[in-house]
């Protein structure tokens, strides 16, 4: 049985192991189903977006030479050689000194460059218009292609499918929609102390968290959880459930036995794994050192402490991301989280050599920074995360950080 | 037909209209599907978290007076009493200048009351086990009760269901809980000149984008989203189209014919409703300025622009935080939404009277707030959306604001 932590990588290191993960692979899913997805390949446009010239507003589609320079003044008069309803096509171009009624949305006839709103005219009656206002090219008119141009790449791989570009997709006639796939996610909880849910007790035994709590980590960056629920402490038990989990999931996270306790079998099952290989053994953060990460044929297996916090902090830091990276979002691991400025209230101590991240209750204040309270509390409590609104960082090189700093609280 | 918008309303009055809905009923669900709910009724602990005194430390559980005042130069000695692994239990107290070895998790003897690490100890072998550290009571063990006190309420009404909450529940096995509901949206478009998206549109036609981009920014507020799909331009079809969704859901989302155009038949339909009323109609926001609420029965019926961009402002500023309300968030009205603070990089103007909110791109610099360019295309263009990342408020009694200004860019 390991005695030490032979492999302790950096936060970075361990980051950068993440990183060198392969994307899933690709699906085509529903344009219903495609929300919060990332698109898989550059999307080109099928068709230009708007389809023809169309009217921004109700008023006159006209010749912007006609109109140019008019003003209150001395107003242009134009001819009306009609009026374009929404679907009303007009084939003969518009000629010089005539004009359109126009209602918002329908398409401009041809010839016709601008739209003048009809607040800024009048028509007089005997099909003449008066016209208050100059208007240039382009004014008041969505022009055809302006939202997407036919076969332009007007989404780039990897764009998040907001609500917006699903309306872009809708309004483009896509159904189906080339997605990264959504990290399917195995859960397991390794401790012969610990028993399911909905189980009471014995004395000195414990219910078992971490499935519950990691699987909403997992639906929080995206993933789809399985839990397969409590193995007991043996190392054959626990390489026959990582194996069962493996062969149904894109990742597998497996909680408990990760430190070097002569109980820890995790280790030892996760070496034993089909063309396994152990990436890191201990990472220099606090909470979560005793974090095991492996490579089992392409996919992730992550050893995570058997500590509650420890393990939510770990999932917070890396794992999140690391779902989010696999689902197309190349940045994930270089973007900052949502975060918020706070001042911190008192000083923090920190150990040099290790990252420490602070759960850190924010308190609200008119108009200042909000003050970032340290929560204090034993580890192995569940408080110190239920009380905490965010984490707050300090660097491996630093001692600690005064009271009054203004920290960046990433909230959780 | 009405030719005005008759009960316009700012957008402070919109929002308290809004809060005047009663949240939706509770509804009890397995701890499986709770995450992102919000709890209905405080929850009391059924049992004490911890339920008995255990120990955070690999080490010796000891009784503090006995180490008090202990160190590198003055040791105490203690008589190893046994050994205490995760489920054994000690009924016999401790007695005096006994200690037990004691592992991480487990129980503590009856009379123990702190814990000494093992690195601060050295057992010198026949029984006797040196401590080379002062303790005081609590030190190292996690206290009977310390997470959570039987019958004393843990969580309060309303609290957000995160990870850590859904960690707690489970180790107090609890595996139903009482939530408020998740708002049910029915979602329908008017408009003659829509088709749907499997549909290539007739020239003049276009396709039907925000029961698409509506869905999903349903989804973003935690709601359920069910699409009724398309209403021709007409009263009676739009007032029986409302009538279904109204059955079948808490809110229903109408977008097109919201304004005061000849066609615009949604303001008739509502008004039809068994026992409606029309709370807004116009709201002095831009864009969105054509929106309608009206409640039938306990309802809420929201007339949304059929615009797009416009409609999806309305739910960014008001439905978002209107459905998260429903569900039992009540500061979701007051509360910031996620937001950065950016430099502004270049003056916008702005109509008094209205409060404008402008879609703007946000371009990272290092070690400086992100500047935000404003998104400028016409109304009617999905573009401005879509190359947007936030969006800033400029109040309603502001004539813009100038390049520099920080602003709090809402992301979006």
């Amino acid at each position: 049985m390991q005695k030490n932590f032979f492999r302790v990588v950096s936060p970075a290191q361990f980051a950068a192991l993440l990183e060198d993960f392969p994307l899933l692979a690709a699906e085509s899913v529903l344009l219903g189903e495609a929300f919060g997805r990332r698109l898989a390949g550059d999307f080109i446009a099928p068709e230009d977006l708007p389809a023809r010239d169309r009217s921004c507003m109700d008023g006159y589609a006209v010749r912007a030479a006609d109109v140019f320079g008019a003003g209150e003044a001395n107003p242009a008069y134009l001819e009306r050689a009609g009026e374009i309803e929404i679907g009303t096509i007009i084939d003969a171009p518009l000629a010089p000194g005539e004009c359109y009624a126009i209602v918002t949305g329908a398409s401009l006839p041809p010839g016709a460059d601008a739209v003048v709103m009809v607040e800024h005219t009048q028509d007089l009656g005997a099909g003449t218009i008066e016209i208050r206002k100059s208007g240039a090219p382009g004014d008041h008119v969505m022009l055809r292609g302006e939202d997407a141009r036919a076969s332009e790449p007007v989404l780039p791989s990897g764009t998040l499918l907001r609500a917006q570009e699903i309306g872009l997709l809708a309004a483009l006639g896509v159904v189906e929609v080339n997605v990264f796939g959504k990290p399917r996610v195995g859960i397991l909880s390794t401790g012969d102390e610990l028993v399911p849910v909905e189980n009471a007790p014995a004395p000195g035994k414990i219910r078992d968290v971490n499935s519950h709590a990691l699987a909403c980590l997992v639906r929080e960056g995206g993933g789809e959880p399985q839990s397969y629920g409590l193995v007991r402490d043996d190392r054959t038990e626990i390489e026959g459930a990582l194996n069962a989990a493996l062969a149904e999931n894109d990742v597998v996270l497996i909680s408990g036995g990760s430190s070097v306790g002569a109980r820890d079998y995790t280790l030892a099952a996760m070496e034993a794994l089909p063309d396994a290989e152990i990436l890191a053994h201990g990472v220099a953060i606090s909470p979560g050192k005793p974090t095991i990460l492996a490579r089992a044929g392409k996919k992730a297996v992550f050893g995570l402490p058997g500590q509650v916090t420890s393990a939510q902090v770990v999932m917070l830091i890396f794992g999140l991301p690391f779902l989010a990276r696999l689902s197309g979002d190349a940045g994930a691991f270089s973007r900052k989280p949502p975060s918020v400025a706070a001042e911190l209230s008192r000083n923090i101590a920190s150990k040099p050599g290790r990252e420490d991240h602070v759960r850190v209750r924010l308190e609200e204040r008119d108009g200042l920074a909000p003050l970032a309270h340290p929560v204090l509390g034993k580890s192995g409590l569940l408080r110190t995360m239920l009380k905490a609104h965010a984490l707050i960082r300090i660097p491996a090189d630093e001692e600690g950080l005064v009271a009054g700093t203004i920290v960046e609280a990433r909230l959780v």
